[in-house]
């Protein structure tokens, strides 16, 4: 391949632009650390997340900072490094701009784009409001909210009307993949162990949660036998899980799955995701889920000097597989651009195609069962969790958070309790409206 | 006194119901736990909050479920207490019924009234949306996300305008009442800390930060040589005082000391109290502050079964001094009402008057600063500062939030982070008002 040699003019340092601060963006940020240029990371958050834990802080076992860091306290010690909050509306590939929602804009001799990708409702986009999928913090404490406020109102309720208190204590899980599972499982042993232990009207009883998936099986992307264990054990907790049921219509107390109608208060999406929107900031070609479809480099057609990682980015590898949307996909590929931008640097032009490699992927189901796919071996039950929980612990930014989280866990096994489990947003009382809806996403409708 | 000797019908326990789950609400809880009674606890929130250290939510300390815990846990023990998450509407004070808003209704043989205050604004209620004051969960997250937002768009305003970078680094606190001197204290060294170390373009001397007092001293509950010391102490944190200022208007992006218009675009209000509505449902007489008056064994007046405490009451105690609105005479509040309930149930009618027993009174300042009056001695400096948070540890509700706000604490003590630096309710990026504004407020408006 052919590259231009040099970056940026002799008279000055190469500035480097990374859009989003998720596992992508950082990795690149750590794998620049020894570079000397002016690099400045852009998130509309001033934290980043750690996505796999979202679905703990919505079910009240995690507060929000214990999975969430401050973008700069991660990178304070790089003193060169500029971070902005700030949001992207649109880039100039010519100029080589980026244009930020502030009215600032920001020059770059090479662009990282690392955006992440939001839900996707498969061209139902009025289902978000009833069913609020989990990919932020403010989602994840929405979703709190509304679990929570159901058990509150249904023991308020009490015995009065048994068709609300039925929809009030029906929760709704769709989508069969890691994040769904993992919710359904969560959800079971929130709920079981509230209503057992701290109401008086509600019991585990009037509890239903249920799992929909359309394919044949849960966790598609594990081998057969994992997603039948997983299956067993969330059945084990209480979980109904509806496999081949296709959803087509929710509203705001209830999901049609094929002809039924479930009444619900609680509809959580796990079903799938959409790209952010850099193939349109670009004006570019994107895949069906809107993902921008960039060669095995990882850069966009024609513009070498602009780099697509993570969920934002469809990419077939050197193994000439498509590179799945999860974290480590993610880093691995925001290590590669680092390396590719470490080589330029050095005036070196040749470097290989990317290539995912799969140490394993891994789902866990309640206190204390997961499924464990490492390709040459498999795992499940108190293993895979014990496996799961140390597998997380290790990833998670900062040594803080590590210990804190840590700690909660402990906490959370030995006694059930759950000290994040604050219904938040409320102060206007009952202002708030009965089916929880998000007071954000209303203010923004 | 002569009262009814008789609390309910022989032929059924005595229905008791607690209004309120704040410190006064939950002493009566504690003491009536021997007592056989059906009793209802109401909360407009899921959980009960240690006020004394929102403001260590406010300024990123701490995470909001370090020093909140649901209140269904606090209270699981007792297998014949009702919770209820609802907010009062209305008292028939004649059929002893409260009325709720979610429909409900409860019936009383005995009521506690412990729902506390809400901020005042003197007559000027448009001043609350630009100058939030800080009793609720919500109230804290809301003033840490316009404190961090400010620092954010001042580094990405950069030197393009330096009267909007002034007014972004403003930082305005109304009220020299302990309330007022450690959110001044905490800002100081949040702003100092975050400009120096995670900051590129804004530095410490950038930031301004002004407590605003009308009277001639701060702390004026304190003896006059610890109110000076609270002074020196926030000086040297580089918070300007300015004694004997009238506020006079604030909007969104300034506040009018007499005739002095300072732009700023955080405006803190710790300055009044207005007591929550328990006068207005009962159509009794309230005070100025709109507390309810009771006589000294915490009755209203003609209505034996109707208790009130707390920052809901004004109490001329047995000394014949008024009781200040504070968490420890809420507590004492609490525990005398529960005594009291418990002679009437024995049979037994007289009750000595309430008398409040000063233990002394603490305010904080900064890191490693605070003032204590313990009237028969008086403390400042470190050693008033480790008395200080020993004695909140001690207080906390709950063996686990004690230990995670023992182990922050140490760790933001030995590091400077501040972990729970989280900006939150942005997910719209930048739809989000530029003044802050909050959008539950604006939501119920």
């Amino acid at each position: 391949m052919k590259r231009p040699l040099s970056i940026a003019p002799p008279n000055r340092k190469p500035r480097i632009v990374i859009v989003g601060a998720g596992f992508g963006g950082l990795a690149v940020v750590r794998g620049l650390s020894s570079v000397d240029a002016e690099i400045t990371l852009i998130d509309k958050q001033n934290h980043h997340v750690f996505q796999p834990l979202l679905y703990q802080v919505a079910t009240a076992a995690l507060s929000p900072a214990d999975i969430a860091a401050p973008i700069r306290t991660i990178v304070k010690e790089r003193k060169q490094m500029h971070v902005l909050l700030d949001e992207v509306t649109g880039i100039d590939k010519e100029a080589r701009t980026v244009f930020l929602s502030s009215g600032a804009s920001v020059d770059y001799d090479l662009l990282i784009l690392a955006t992440g990708a939001r839900h996707s409702y498969f061209g139902n986009d009025h289902w978000a409001e009833h069913a609020p999928g989990i990919k932020t913090i403010d989602d994840a404490t929405k979703v709190r909210r509304t679990i929570l406020l159901a058990l509150e109102r249904a023991e308020t309720n009490r015995q009065e009307n048994v068709e609300s208190r039925d929809e009030l204590l029906t929760f709704v899980v769709i989508g069969g993949g890691p994040t769904g599972v993992e919710m359904a499982g969560a959800i079971a042993e929130l709920t079981r162990h509230a209503t057992s232990m701290e109401f008086r009207y509600i019991t585990p009883k009037c509890v239903r949660i249920k799992l929909i998936e359309g394919g044949d099986r849960l966790l598609t992307t594990f081998p057969e036998d994992l997603s039948a264990a997983a299956k067993t054990s969330l059945e084990m907790l209480g979980v109904e899980v509806l496999l081949g049921a296709r959803v087509n219509d929710i509203d705001a107390t209830s999901v049609t799955v094929g002809e039924d109608r479930i009444p619900a208060a609680t509809i959580i999406w796990a079903a799938g995701v959409q790209a952010s929107p850099a193939a349109i900031w670009l004006g570019v070609e994107a895949d069906r889920a809107g993902r921008l479809v960039v060669g095995s480099d990882l850069t966009v057609p024609s513009h070498p000097e602009i780099f697509v990682i993570g969920d934002t980015a469809a990419v077939i590898d050197a193994n000439n597989k498509a590179v799945p949307g999860i974290a480590p996909a993610a880093k691995q590929q925001g290590e590669y651009v680092a390396k590719t931008i470490r080589s330029r640097i050095r005036g070196k032009n040749e470097t290989s195609p990317f290539r995912y490699r799969n140490f394993g992927t891994l789902a866990t189901i309640g206190r204390k069962r997961a499924v464990v796919d490492f390709r040459w071996t498999k795992l499940k039950g108190f293993p895979a969790w014990f496996l799961w929980s140390t597998a997380h612990l290790y990833f998670l930014v900062g040594f803080r958070n590590r210990f804190v989280v840590g700690a909660n866990w402990m906490w959370n096994y030995l006694t059930f309790e759950r000290g994040a489990r604050l219904i938040t947003g409320l102060d206007r009382g009952m202002d708030v409206q009965a089916d929880g809806e998000d007071l954000v996403t209303k203010q923004a409708a």
